[in-house]
């Protein structure tokens, strides 16, 4: 059987209040524009239940009818994960799924429901006196079960893990509407498959999850953080190394910065001034997070040690206030969003071993530079997770439109090619979705394809959640 | 079709050379004889593939004719995963992969294969100067495919994580023979389900690794370890919290002892003298491993802010010596066996959330002893994990078998419902495998065991992967 949008919204009231059913395009704006706006598809309907029972009954609903659902956080997602592809799935919006559950900081675990905003999170176990330590620039918008759902990164992935890592248990409601229990607050728990971590990650085609149990951490007593002047990514990796060996999990970010994205965003007014102390090719924005008791100056120190085996040159800043550090980091989460300043930009969310970034950016700059010298590489990002965000921005003045359609295919496959010569990855930290489900095909294990297969018919046979993303 | 063990052995000659197949029982001792010699089967065979492709050769056949299959590595599993059910069985041990297939200090990890035991991989790791901190009782004869398939844990889970954290990759010969590839070196890769995770912990039911690749960790610069007096697990639990606040990560473990496990061990000699320095009802084991350039003392400053608070007794011992460290150590690692120097005992490899861990040896202390106050209640282990090996040893001079007979099931029944009632796990760290199968099925989510049987029954559709495991 097969509904037309209509009669699914009118299904779908017999379910939800009507205040819970948005059956018109024209509302759903909030929920179907994604961020990069690549994706343009309505949905037959928006809902957005209210509890966990709510979210049972429309599964159960769904499965039965062969209507497709796209679990949905925040709507932050940059593969297009969390909107329409065909127009007839239902977005089963988790916004209004909120409860902090329990906060327990000397236990350290907190259980939130899927609709909380990751920051939200941050107050809830800031004001328990702990931290949560996942951090990325979406943090105001994105949710935890989109956090989840796409295990996402971020900035403190070297110290504390990703979402997966950060993550205990989760509860989550399968295809066919049945509730799965897995919420615990156990660091250890060997009874069976790894069902959480099937989950995370899965981007809602395997379960939509409602709510989490997450780990805390002890607040630090304060943050080291500088910007230093590299001549080159493999000065930084060499730094990287030294300082990780010296501070070891108390250094919680290694972020490569090329200078291209500061001076971007310092002529678009982006920045008050060069958070930087001097030029250089390249910079690291390294933090360390001081626990309760430890000793001051192990940044300084490690810097000193770099510069004196001249590893570094003598432009570094140290953040000697709060202001300082949030004008690093400030310059650090605009480094994405400022490429947007100057026209259009390709972007590859890659990964390679960390020993291998010099290569990759190395490699990835040659082979993008003979198809035209004039675009411009803006790589950054995770260092210390050997993940950088490869984007290139069109030549300056170029035609925004012209430049994609004549590069976006050929720069994709030079750098793809570099990253699967380096034995890395074709998504870090932002998931397949719908954008990368051919390239997926192509650059994965065959066997493990199967695999994904195999899962998601054996948990989702009727393929009613969110199909067409991920695998397709 | 249905093989006799003759034709069994007889088809195996086929795939594999003849020294790799054990066809007479008298000869599969060392593959079927278990620790806790609690299992008593033989096997329709034991064959020794020497390379992947064999293992693959012997995969596809099984799976073809309906034999099953029993991956093995260095049979040093407590719940009986690794050893024969009906005597059927093909066990295939993987201790002829043996391959270090590469190190990778600088760049933090190393590949090695199935059959490596967990001391030899800590060797090659050392040897290029890093750590891999994986350290558990039976590393010298426990192998890598079998610490991956149980994802054990140890004494360092709480800096370092189970073997689940420290895997960054697996390669596994799934029941059909093919090959999953899914070795790399990334920190972040979110290109679909996690497969890797999966297959870690199965216990070999999902599929047979063959190579996976691992964590490496820089070496610590020193360490400071103490032997603590503390009046009741809940000081413990304060401490602990205090020292990791004050530590870190650098806090790489915190295991919780009782007096009667030093007793015993001063009492059949197993120890050359008492590494507590004075009397105490309990004690806790502390390490902080320093990094390089980190500063001394942290832990005698945490203990003596203890002090001064009253926490703790003044009975304190500080390892001056690697000869102290490895007294406590030892101390710690004979903890388990010497019980059995004092007649039978009954044990459970329990956690509960780390807060509850007090409450968790009260209540099921005060259940035991309402069953027989002379049972001896000896729970030791990982606090910090909330992790407990709740062992109860005979009533003195009892006569271990009757004492089996009659507590055995009283005593789990007492314990687990504490564990249950705690929202804790009926195995922390040692698994399923044949013995708690039942116990399982009373425990677990209903749901999260349908999801487990579909999840099997997909990825091994003849069953023929270590059947009656983990999921009868």
């Amino acid at each position: 059987m097969s509904f037309s949008p209509d009669q699914i919204a009118t299904e779908l009231l017999h379910i939800l209040q009507p205040d819970s059913v948005i059956a018109d395009p024209i509302h759903m704006g909030a929920y179907i524009n994604e961020p990069r706006k690549r994706f343009h598809q309505t949905a037959a309907a928006v809902v957005l239940p209210r509890n966990v029972e709510q979210v049972q009954a429309i599964a159960r609903w769904a499965n039965a009818n062969g209507v497709a659902l796209i679990p949905q956080g925040g709507n932050t997602g940059l593969v297009g994960a969390q909107v329409p592809i065909s127009g007839a799935e239902v977005i089963v919006s988790l916004t209004k799924l909120h409860a902090v559950r329990e906060v327990n900081a000397e236990a350290g675990h907190m259980t939130v429901e899927a609709g909380l905003t990751l920051q939200e999170a941050h107050q809830a176990a800031d004001e328990a006196g702990a931290l949560l330590p996942l951090t990325i620039a979406s943090q105001g918008s994105a949710r935890i079960g989109g956090v989840l759902s796409s295990n996402a990164g971020g900035v403190q992935v070297l110290a504390y893990g990703n979402a997966r890592e950060l993550c205990l248990g989760v509860e989550a409601v399968l295809a066919d509407g049945r509730l799965y229990r897995g919420l615990n607050a156990l660091r250890k728990d060997n009874t069976g498959y790894d069902l959480r971590d099937l989950l995370i990650g899965a981007e809602g085609t395997l379960g939509i999850i409602t709510a989490a149990t997450l780990k805390l951490y002890p607040k630090p007593e304060g943050y080291e953080t500088a910007l230093v002047s590299v001549p080159s990514p493999r000065a930084a990796l060499t730094l990287f190394a030294q300082m990780r060996e010296r501070a070891g999990n108390s250094l919680t970010a290694f972020e490569l910065i090329p200078r291209i994205g500061i001076d971007i965003q310092l002529h678009h007014g982006m920045i008050g001034h060069d958070p930087a102390a001097g030029p250089s090719p390249w910079y690291a924005l390294l933090e360390i997070s001081r626990p309760k008791g430890g000793r001051e100056g192990v940044l300084t120190e490690g810097l000193e040690a770099a510069y004196e085996a001249g590893l570094i040159g003598d432009a570094t800043t140290l953040a000697e206030s709060e202001a300082d550090r949030t004008l690093m980091w400030t310059m650090r989460e605009q480094m994405s969003e400022c490429q947007s300043r100057e026209g259009a930009s390709i972007k590859h969310d890659v990964s390679v071993p960390v020993a291998a970034v010099p290569d990759l950016i190395a490699q990835g700059t040659d082979a993008v530079g003979k198809l035209d010298p004039a675009i411009r590489p803006v790589p950054f990002g995770h260092m210390g997770d050997g993940n950088i965000h490869f984007n290139f921005s069109q030549p300056a003045g170029a035609d925004p439109k012209a430049f994609m359609r004549d590069f976006e295919e050929p720069v994709h496959d030079a750098v793809y090619e570099v990253v699967k010569r380096l034995g890395g990855s074709v998504s870090a930290e932002h998931g397949i979705g719908q954008l990368k489900t051919d390239l997926l095909k192509q650059v994965k294990d065959p066997v493990a394809l199967e695999m994904m297969h195999a899962v998601k018919k054996a948990l989702d046979p009727n393929g009613i959640l969110n199909p067409g993303k991920l695998l397709s």
